[in-house]
């Protein structure tokens, strides 16, 4: 007998950014399984039961979920903002493509989120508000050369750009190396954008241009913006700049 | 005096999918400027006014909104999905940056939103679990070349695409020039994903080979999503097949 499976987005961290629908899936659920920090969110009743594990163990955490939820459990595996974006609904999917052929009959779905990017971008105004491309800079799971590759492709196409893990303690220099590689192909005064917790108590936006822009001012849990030379700057008396990238393209020089 | 104006995401379709902070936006303010189905869906008190609006009349919009805050009204803008994608923010980011400097003193916020590609993914499986973009098709405010020259960047550096604005009465032939130019990029066997009212009563979701995909698939309202070489299928007996993207790169042949 075949149980049910939901990866649940929890949104950015307010529970104000939080869909009804993952509410109700993590209602519905008996077993959550996810990264420490987003089980530590959830609000649960004394009989629902926490399994937390760490964040370079999603793809063992996917497979005890799964397994659980064939042998009839209604299990919730949640991720912070969205689950599709870097996050563990592409890993129960590899777990089932690669697992016994009844893991397929499973009642498994997806419940979407407000991902990080967009949380911060509404802080900032509206710099996705052009062509834009979300980026791992992870280099666990692929080479670095491809991160630059693509980099490279972002800037020359004019693409804006959101970096997801942007540093960790086992990668302290992929953020700056992307800076820098980014310098040589975009102009010093695009701005960037460092989102951290936004919505939450503890929100820090902070804008620079890329010439000034270095690895230490994110950690693992910010969100990196990268503008185009058309993304647009709005100063205002005593606030933070508004940040946009204009719906229209003018060119250089327009 | 200086009001409030809040651009605010009404996520998708579903009530459910809204968030308890783009509700309580809504609730705040007195009046409601938007696309008519937008609008629409708004569950107003008898003291909220309604401004509705054509879709090609964001910057029209964007400024009557803001001169009405800018007297001192409570001013709610509403996009689908999310405001910062493809929508509204960056119209009222560019009506404030053109307009008088008494508008930058106006209480701003924008209220993010679960944006349609994250929507679609999640009723496919994973199709943007690795490095992914988003482009709008729409040629009415960028030139059609560009457009060709980010899909070949895209198709050529790896990302999976989220197509928005891929057709409309006045523009019936550019996702069509899309899937030709990318078949030119691209495996045939590519999983294409259109997705349309995700979440709501009417939803359809529909995932064809590259090869076989075609503009008739989608209307103004879908999101099409274009895997990579990298994108897999996993059959299921009875039911629609799980799209993801692998987070590891194997690479060509792997």
């Amino acid at each position: 007998m075949s149980g049910k499976l939901t990866v649940v987005g929890l949104g950015p961290g307010s529970p104000e950014q939080m869909t009804p629908e993952a509410l109700a899936a993590v209602a519905d659920a008996g077993d959550f399984f996810g990264y420490f920090p987003y089980i530590d969110r959830l609000d649960l009743r004394p009989d629902q039961r926490r399994h937390a594990s760490d964040n370079r163990e999603e793809l063992a955490r996917a497979r005890a979920a799964i397994e659980m939820a064939a042998k009839g459990g209604k299990v919730c595996v949640v991720s912070g903002g969205d689950p599709g974006v870097f996050a563990m609904a592409a890993a129960v999917c590899e777990a089932i493509d690669e697992g016994p052929a009844e893991w397929r009959d499973i009642d498994f779905s997806v419940v979407p989120g407000v991902t990080a990017m967009l949380a911060v971008a509404a802080k900032a105004g509206a710099p996705l508000g052009h062509d834009f491309c979300a980026i791992s800079l992870s280099n666990n799971l692929k080479p670095w050369d491809l991160i630059e590759k693509r980099l490279i492709a972002a800037a020359e196409a004019g693409f804006v750009m959101a970096f997801y893990n942007p540093v960790s303690k086992a990668r302290p220099h992929q953020l700056g190396d992307a800076f820098a590689l980014l310098r040589r192909h975009l102009p010093g005064e695009v701005p960037v954008i460092f989102g951290r917790a936004a919505g939450r108590p503890d929100e820090a936006i902070r804008i620079v241009p890329l010439s000034q822009a270095e690895s230490g001012m994110a950690d693992m849990a910010t969100c990196v913006i990268v503008g185009t030379a058309e993304t647009k700057l709005i100063e205002r008396d005593g606030r933070r700049p508004l940040v946009y990238s204009p719906r229209y393209f003018k060119g250089a020089g327009a």
